[in-house]
């Protein structure tokens, strides 16, 4: 089981979103994600969310919160608890990234993106609603088959 | 790395509270703490939340929310993320369990039993304030040495 944080800052009506396309073998190549990555050894989520902010971004986030945990089960990798965060207030100047291309999106077109169909299912969630969201979704590889939240499968 | 679940079940005044005597090996030997353990494959923190209440106490939960992580770092052990929930409503009836004596202990007694010196930490935070906690706890074997809140050490 592998644990991850992911961050979607957000800012006068816009969302950092990243088009992930320089890394070797990345499963999310071509894909538009928020930022993010994997729990360093000691680390809390959140000395892991504000490190990877500042190596991906270079900004230094002043205002977070907790949105959930979102769990990934694919036939095709290990299992993943995914931390997900927004955050609101950050200063420093963005920069280039070693993992792909930075761009500010506005929310209302955030969903035109190539995103994981599984993203979709949070993220619609993440900026309706405040609280908590628990999430499992299921792929069989790049296809999702199951959206689970308590209990029930909504993906119908 | 490793996940776990820690649930506090509250009800009238009381909370559910597990004192730790059954199990060989166990670091939590004659501690008390809440109900919960480690996720397992495929499983969601709330998989496991509800899978562990229901195997430790026999009771189903109805209502719970997510009280944030606690990360534990111990130079004895494998470093710990711990998914905090606490929960007000269930149904089922109350059994013994394999691990430890069950016991409903007033709220206002929690500080008074054995706990984790960490866990008085995040407990007198849990039953005072709403909100998620997200704490990290750096041990040296049974030794507290820091509790890491917001970058800072709140130990003093």
């Amino acid at each position: 089981m592998t644990i991850t944080t992911l961050c979607y800052i957000r800012h006068e009506g816009k969302v950092l979103m990243m088009l992930r396309t320089k890394k070797d073998h990345d499963l999310n190549e071509g894909k538009w994600i928020g930022v993010g990555g994997h729990l360093e050894e000691n680390e809390s989520p959140e000395d892991c969310l504000l490190r990877e902010v500042r190596e991906e971004t270079g900004l230094i986030l002043d205002s977070w919160k907790s949105r959930g945990i979102i769990t990934f089960v694919n036939t095709k990798y290990e299992t993943e608890q995914m931390c997900l965060y927004e955050a609101d207030a950050f200063h420093g100047v963005l920069k280039d990234c070693d993992e792909g291309f930075l761009e500010w999106i506005p929310e209302d077109r955030v969903m035109d993106l190539n995103l994981w169909e599984g993203d979709r299912w949070f993220l619609e969630r993440m900026f309706r609603e405040q609280g908590d969201i628990s999430m499992k979704l299921v792929y069989d590889g790049d296809e999702l088959l199951h959206v689970i939240m308590n209990g029930k499968d909504i993906k119908g």
